[in-house]
């Protein structure tokens, strides 16, 4: 459990499961696993407690880069969280292979890629350099769910249970 | 062929292939098999004969929520027909993998997730509890082609024909 | 080498890799390979020397439409350039899959299939009926980074090296 033991050593906590506090029925799998693949939905920030996590709103007017870079980061832990259920050990992880990170941008931000470096950089330290790298866009979405400034889908390779 | 005769107890019709009457040229497959996967292009709602379905517009001001909500159910089975015509047999399909939701918003339409469930509900109903679930995103999009409110695009895992 | 004598008979030049003269950190893979299949990061249009290509703007009010166009083939030739850095020789591509087309979109620009066909046509051109065939998304986006009009990413099929 390597992956589950740097977790620890940084401080970093994986979140409960998401809780939207029956705002919204959600009939999807968090992560959906089928052979060697898991696929990752689209995840957002989240607390410890599975709540949605502040701040909320439009990057670039209503949050700044800054706390939209650690939304990006929260929301990785969040997609770690539902992988770790749903495989019962990140060590499983072979490889990344897809990011598609979501802004939700006021109009003129395009620092998206700078956005999404909060989930790229996590995985590259937690994965390291073989496992970690992966193909990612970065792009500016007029809305998103729940009004969450960051949205992020993936897909990674995995190891038999 | 269990899936088709679901649609028939349902009384849901697969539509003809999409038929944009010479308005734009479109270059590629509506589904791409290769070996174990079928990648379904995104698809728009469509009427029986392969029109583009009404009503038209951005979600959260010329379309109601309900009426975008079928439109997700439109769009699936559009997407269901043409993996009919590409796989021969909808049973052919051993999992639902990702599933991606674009819904064309007004400003501050973030009900995102309501409008995909048309999706997701209809395609937990005909697979079932295995084959069924998909990883999903459900965002908001600046525009869509065609000004269709909803497009959705997603990949399947699939059986030897 | 039967696509690299193609892309010569063009006259299309594979551009360096993309160079945004540190103006952002990007700390992820172009291409992601992994067994036998290569996922490509979401790429925009490069000059041949690997700087981000002109005209920038939303398509439909700084950028026309025969531009973006043209966007998209600059941008699926610095799809191929990062792809053959990658695999070593593109005939390793044995299936086109899955392209996904984001255009920055002006309110109201909806052409964004007629924007995409820039690079479906090149692909079916150079890798022809068998290998160039892709499902496909074409839509409208809030933002793209650096101010690019079209940024495309796509996952391929690959023999072994």
């Amino acid at each position: 459990m390597r992956i589950e033991a740097k977790l620890a050593e940084r401080g970093l906590i994986l979140p409960r499961a998401l809780d939207v506090g029956g705002a919204m029925r959600l009939p999807f799998a968090q992560v959906r696993v089928f052979g060697d693949r898991a696929f990752i939905a689209g995840h957002g920030p989240t607390n410890p407690d599975g709540s949605v996590a502040e701040p909320l709103g439009k990057v670039g007017r209503d949050v700044t880069l800054e706390q939209a870079y650690h939304a990006a980061e929260l929301t990785t832990l969040a997609m770690l969280a539902d992988l770790q259920r749903a495989l019962g050990d990140l060590d499983r992880v072979t490889a990344w292979l897809r990011v598609f990170g979501m802004v939700q941008t006021a109009a003129g931000f395009q620092q998206t890629p700078a956005v999404i470096n909060g989930c790229s950089d996590l995985l590259l330290d937690l994965f390291g350099p073989e496992v970690g790298p992966h193909a990612r866009s970065a792009v500016g979405m007029a809305e998103l769910p729940f009004n969450i400034p960051v949205e992020i889908e993936a897909e990674v390779a995995i190891s038999a249970s």
